[in-house]
């Protein structure tokens, strides 16, 4: 294989220069997309959009308000929402703004779903019993049970806080200061994470200038190449002049450099083998540099639900609360939607229904979807997401371990521990003590009872933080399988579901639609509900143009 | 070579977590690595500390008082401090605690001298001129034209800020989403960096997978290492199944994952020759992961000023401003130093004298320090750094390119460009459109004037931001070399230097000391220059005790 061969045309700046900010053109892009040319200028006239200069309304800091615009695209025609999660709030909220008239129904008594920001006095309901969180009460001192993360690019997610106001700040994600434990290797000792990740790379880089400096490579690399790439592998992996990785300063010091005389010791040497035998080489080495874990990651402030609460604000009025959907009807081209409400049950027949509900929890709700539609929402699977939080009344991994946000991680059970990115150096804070990830410790831990999820977590944590069981309290947990309603993390697509089953979900069954990230792709994240909400909205607004043009 | 040769041990978690946290402890340690253990000893009874428990001393979030204890270890001794940087502040701080009667002589009429974050009204003073800062007056509209960034083992610094009740925020550095212009790379069009960063890793795997399945690394790898290694690699590279590197998500996409059908399309693949004839990756590949440039990286809320003006608040009543030093003499064992005030000669005497001035400008003024500690002062190199920012009345870096923070980089004379990390999504904002660390171009650039320097800020810029130049406004400029009294960026120690010159510059010349970062292991950081304080106050504490015991 010679270079040459490959391709070289990089990303080309118009594409990347042209603005991706969440607008209302966004949305009409959005709709373009799923609906057609025809759709969106039906929508664009509708909206009173097409004479707004793309250039400016990309500017204003505020969208256009659509209820401000006379011609009201679904006027007259009802849609039933099930599920007032993120995707069924934007349905909500962009679906009203159209002119459709919209009920949402809601199994609890709290909007939200899985954005679950847990603080002193919640209380959190599981099919095993109750927690109640024993929190102190400060603007700081929350966990975000489910979404935590916003990357840089989710811009539908990042233009909604800020049309709602919604103030935004750095999340951590990457922190070459906190800790990696590894039963197998370095003795089992936590050992800094720079000094993992420049051990490795010294190391990989000492091996790849080997192989070039013999020749192994000659079939593939001129000479100009193999002379630049050593220079750009010695930079790479801080290799000394004989082209060989002794251990140096980004791996970190003993003796940090200091004043005076005190010029630092660096760290040891690291062994090859024990960087291999680690699980975090294995396996997330290089999680904070994927698609949607890279730098600049950013949270709300205060809370992820801050996303959740702003859009329920202004949808409130068509939300009714502990209203659990038991079935889903066709009845001719309509939907019938039948729900239980204050020991009632009640029914609500609506032009179209979307359900925005998780599969493992709307399986059980008895449907009309195509038998298609069935097998796809069971090829699907779901993790078994669990994570446990605890106050702590000293940030201890600040103060005595300089950990400001990222992440620790473990091979233990825990996964990984996680320091909060808001609140820095204020005196009490909340710790995610564990956040599994892992099927197999995730069943094993939804299944225990609470204090068992609690031990654990301390077990593991005083590994890592010495310290640890005495400077937490008051430790809850949310076993996502355990949670009614739920039934489970968040939606992962195996490569052979996506080709055969995915396609169908994507479509409607006459008057039901499926909304939600587990119908983008981008599963588990905010911006795939957001983005489905958006691509559902326009498929109807699409199909009720066509069918008043008709 | 075998990698069994090589020392495995790691660092110790008994090591790394010990606090280090910045506390009267600490000062006391510094002190003690310096002056030795009877000095220690003399100065822990002297501060009345030997009785306050290391561990509750530690979590205390105000240091103990020293001014509310008895013994004063620098009663009766005068201390003449030239500079009210943040090494003379600081000195000021602690000696005056220590007992000590302080004096701080400051050429200019503010305090905090390369610590400068310039706002909207400020006056810059250079040799060539007065540039008035015509910014808006908003919380995030500053640019810190000197330090901008604290990393999270600068404990002592980050201790003051507690102290101080300075808040920190998190600044990014690394930003995976911000843009690498090369003029001789990728036909000079800008690629977002986490399609240049990911590409590399990608090549560098792929290539060193190579490597090891011919067999060309037999000699040094175990045939268990290397099936590790090649899981390690496959992960680390995103190869595929072949051990290739096609392009993956971790570059970035083309048309981004969305909802319905749009799974995306990555980007393009790069190819080995665009990236390696790159600057960034001869340079900058690695800059954020530096010692000094790992996350997690800090900042104050508000500017970095916000230190030096907590330490002036505190030490206002001992500094003289618009008093340059013109000459320093030893007198006997004293010190006299000569300075300028109101227009007339002065002259003050004191028991010891400081020097916190910068080499360049403190070679101008006639001194009695010995011919080695000349010497020595001259073998210390300065850097020519001229930072350049501008208003954006629209943070378009944010809405059009989704940048949030962090830096880009090109090959031009700029060098890089900064986004800010405060105040995220509001309107305006401060980029600093250059920020010059070549010598060669910053000569150039401190030479130019003013308009001349803003041109060419702009010029190349707009390069990376075809928008730039009609975005911005107001363009200001700092040329280190041309600032009166500091004539420099800061001290670069080649290894020679630092060999045959440095030790000489630890030792004081009679009743004379020198402090700053350039006369520490951190040269070009405020930790350097706040560890430098501390251990001339240490060795202050020292002489005096062991005179008093004489
Ligand atoms: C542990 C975890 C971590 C995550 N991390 C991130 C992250 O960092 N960033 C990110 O962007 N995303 C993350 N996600 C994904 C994010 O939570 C989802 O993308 C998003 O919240 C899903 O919103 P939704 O409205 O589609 O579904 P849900 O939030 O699940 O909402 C469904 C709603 O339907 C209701 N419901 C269920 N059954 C019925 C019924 N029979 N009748 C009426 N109502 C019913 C439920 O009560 C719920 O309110 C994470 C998820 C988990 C679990
Ligand atoms: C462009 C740039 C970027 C930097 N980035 C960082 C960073 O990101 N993080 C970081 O921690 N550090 C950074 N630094 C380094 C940091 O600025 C220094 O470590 C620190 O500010 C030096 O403080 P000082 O008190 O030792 O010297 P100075 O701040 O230079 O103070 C010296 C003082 O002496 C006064 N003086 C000079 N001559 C006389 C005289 N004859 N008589 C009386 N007074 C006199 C001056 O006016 C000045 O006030 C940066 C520096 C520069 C220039």
């Amino acid at each position: 294989m010679h270079t040459e061969d490959r391709e070289s045309t990089p990303t080309k700046s118009e594409d990347r220069q042209q603005p991706r900010a969440h607008t209302r053109r966004d949305f009409l892009e959005n709709l373009g997309r799923v609906a057609g040319v025809g759709a969106t200028y039906a929508a664009m006239t509708g909206l009173g959009l097409l004479s707004t200069p793309a250039q400016a309304a990309d500017r204003s800091p505020q969208l256009p308000r659509v209820t401000e615009l006379s011609n009201k695209v679904g006027k007259g025609k009802s849609v039933a929402i099930i599920g007032a999660g993120i995707t069924g709030l934007t349905l909500a909220y962009e679906l009203s703004r159209l002119g459709f008239s919209v009920t949402v129904l809601e199994a609890t008594s709290r909007h939200g779903g899985r954005s679950r920001t847990v603080r002193g006095g919640d209380r959190l309901q599981e099919y095993g019993g109750i927690q109640e969180v024993r929190w102190d009460k400060e603007e700081h001192l929350y966990a975000n049970m489910g979404p935590a993360r916003i990357p840089y690019h989710h811009q539908t997610v990042i233009g909604y806080c800020k049309e709602f106001g919604v103030p935004l700040e750095v999340f951590v994600n990457e922190n070459r200061g906190s800790l990696i434990h590894e039963s197998k290797a370095f003795g089992g000792t936590p050992v800094e994470n720079r000094y993992f990740v420049h051990s490795t790379r010294g190391w990989m880089s000492e091996l790849l200038a080997k192989a070039v400096n013999r020749q192994a490579l000659d079939d593939v690399l001129s000479s100009e190449d193999k002379e630049k790439l050593l220079v750009m592998l010695k930079g790479y992996g801080e290799l000394d002049s004989k082209y060989q990785y002794p251990g140096a300063s980004r791996a970190g010091y003993r003796v940090t450099p200091g004043a005076g005389l005190v010029a630092g010791e660096l760290n040891p040497h690291a062994s090859l083998q024990d960087l291999l035998s680690s699980e975090y080489a294995k396996s997330n080495l290089s999680f904070t540099e994927e698609w949607n874990q890279a730098a600049t990651m950013l949270q709300p402030v205060g809370g992820m639900d801050r996303i959740v609460q702003a859009f329920a604000k202004r949808v409130q009025q068509y939300i009714r609360y502990d209203s659990p959907v038991t079935s889903l009807r066709k009845v001719g081209d309509r939907a019938r939607v039948a729900y239980r409400s204050k020991g009632e049950e009640r029914v609500l027949d609506a032009d179209f229904a979307i359900v925005t509900i998780p599969f493992p929890a709307f399986t059980k709700v008895p449907n009309d979807f195509s038998a298609a539609h069935q097998a796809a929402m069971k090829s699907c699977q779901y993790t078994q997401a669990v994570k446990i939080a605890f106050q702590a009344d000293r940030r201890f991994w600040e103060e005595d371990q300089h950990i400001y946000g990222g992440i620790s991680w473990t091979d233990q059970d825990i996964g990984e521990m996680m320091y909060p990115s808001g609140g820095l150096m204020s005196r009490k804070g909340i710790i995610v003590g564990a956040y599994i990830r892992d099927d197999g410790v995730g069943t094993r831990y939804a299944a225990m009872s609470f204090p068992e999820r609690i031990e654990g977590a301390l077990r593991c944590g005083e590994q890592i933080h010495p310290q640890y069981r005495r400077e937490v309290k008051n430790g809850v947990s949310v076993g996502w399988p355990k949670v009614p309603y739920q039934d489970g993390g968040w939606a992962v697509w195996s490569d052979a579901a996506r080709a055969e089953h995915y396609p169908v979900l994507t479509q409607p069954d006459g008057p039901l639609y499926l909304a939600g990230c587990q119908v983008s792709y981008l599963p588990g994240w905010q911006e795939g509900s957001v983005l489905s909400a958006h691509t559902v909205a326009a498929a109807l607004v699409d199909r009720v143009s066509a069918r008043a043009a008709a």
